[in-house]
């Protein structure tokens, strides 16, 4: 299957993805200078792009006008064609908005969620959510990634959904987000859909998505793992390739022992001195000292460091 | 324990409340005519009240302005003190918009999901939401029931973290919808807290819960089981009580044999004339009309009809 995406000004997205924090204010808004420059540094690590307002960005945790004022504060960012936006909402409505709006400040593509709220619902419910997000938003430049993130929606995405919805917006339905953590799941859509970007939500798989011809990452853990998976990404069909995961997969694996978004955010605490990177919306709570000083322990018996600050 | 709620104009709910559907237009709009004729149409079945716009009212298939117009057109009905919104997003900010438009409108409370994006968090983190939401409000007027419903959220509200809020705001903090279906957790919730409202999600619990000094329940199928369900709300002490529940809860398991949402819009259209009624927002999907068929048998053969319409 091919997807000719005709309607697309920028090439379609491939290479190691950010699922980027938000850092936020002692008074819990988002800090657009510090989310700027964290993107930027991500992109100066290697990263070919930014998850702008994913899960590890809190985004369900922002209300819409909130998600709406962020990105009109990227708008002159020159960042937009780096970025795929987070969009996906309970509500039709609202990720409508959120896509538009991410199409309006050059993005990418969007990153969609299905409508998470209600549990056992029918393939037909779900298709018909992602088929009046496209319609509403009845713009050909619409990229669309489809988010499978089962822990955190309680819903599948299967393989005959999918290819329902290839078949009906092949311009715009260009991939996914395969955050279940399982191979078996990945491989099978890679597998399913040749042409179809199915990106992992891990760079655990990084390596064996790229050998089935798989476009990428999109991961949290790439926020303190940039330079390694994106040195990976760039040589992957070169020797050592697989040590290379390995201690990729190793670190990770030592990263989430812990809740990984206010780990991640203690690290770019101390990395940065900008103490207000701790910060995080409920339901999230903060790491304890405890659990960071075991963190940052772990990490440096693993002769890992974060680069520095930019 | 005791709850003063002494900032309250109104009375402490107690009895039966529908969480009542939301009728939409063809173009999935809520059709406000059709829902206030609806509410009152209920509150005439003998219903004491309204959960307005809970999951049984599609409401987080709303965006947050469709949900607050949706409020504005209630605030002229005279029904505001007969209403519990619910107002729980999975952004603090949002639930505090639309908990606030509830008490502009003079609802008697306001029915608040936990932030239900995130799985696996802590008591801490579902504490601070609810703390957030509450102390944002800032109202004496608030009174706020937890809404426990964890196949839908995914996340777990146990006693610890309901002694908890209680009490931080005892002033606040009046009771819970308990939408497990299992009796064991109802009840354990109705023994742990006297005083504190516990509502039964479901009318097949209704006669246990007023046994165990509970205030009554409010539950989706009580659209179509209205007369019943007040019925033997009132009568719970007299002889019969019994054999009234076991009807009610024979209906309720055969209108649940299909997805009840679409079902019970299937019903309304038919006892209105009204077809817009049948209309469901994504990821719902309409009744077939085959299930539709067997479930009106399967009710004719109980001597159940729906009451007409007002």
């Amino acid at each position: 299957m091919t997807a000719p995406q005709s309607g697309h000004p920028s090439p379609r997205p491939r290479g190691v993805f950010a699922a980027a924090l938000t850092p936020l204010r002692d008074d819990l808004s988002p800090d657009l200078g510090a989310l700027l420059a964290h993107y930027r540094w991500l992109l100066g690590q290697g990263c070919d792009g930014i998850v702008c307002l994913g899960t590890t960005g809190e985004a369900n945790s922002f209300s819409l006008d909130e998600r709406l004022a962020l990105l009109d504060g990227l708008a002159g960012s020159g960042l937009g064609d780096r970025l795929i936006v987070g969009t996906g909402c309970c509500a039709v409505p609202d990720t409508v908005r959120l896509s538009e709006k991410a199409l309006e400040i050059g993005a990418a593509g969007v990153l969609v969620l299905p409508p998470f709220y209600y549990k056992g619902v029918s393939d037909d419910g779900l298709f018909a959510a992602y088929a009046e997000t496209i319609e509403r938003v009845g713009d050909p430049r619409l990229r669309l990634y489809i988010y499978h993130f089962p822990k955190m929606t309680g819903l599948d995405i299967g393989l005959a959904l999918i290819e329902r919805l290839i078949a009906a917006y092949p311009d715009t339905v260009a991939g996914l987000k395969n955050s279940s953590g399982d191979w078996a799941n990945i491989s099978a859509m890679l597998k399913a859909f040749p042409g179809f970007d199915v990106f992992a939500g891990s760079e655990e798989f990084l390596l064996e998505t790229l050998r089935l011809g798989g476009p990428g990452c999109m991961s949290a853990t790439v926020n303190v793992l940039a330079p390694q998976t994106a040195e990976l990404y760039r040589t992957w069909q070169d020797e050592g390739a697989e040590a290379r995961q390995e201690r990729i997969s190793a670190l990770r694996q030592t990263v989430s022992t812990v809740p990984p978004i206010p780990a991640m955010k203690a690290m770019l605490a101390r990395q940065s001195g900008n103490q207000a990177w701790r910060n995080v919306r409920p339901p999230l709570v903060r790491l304890t000292a405890e659990a960071e000083r075991k963190l940052l322990a772990d990490l440096a018996a693993m002769d890992f460091a974060l680069p520095a600050a930019a």
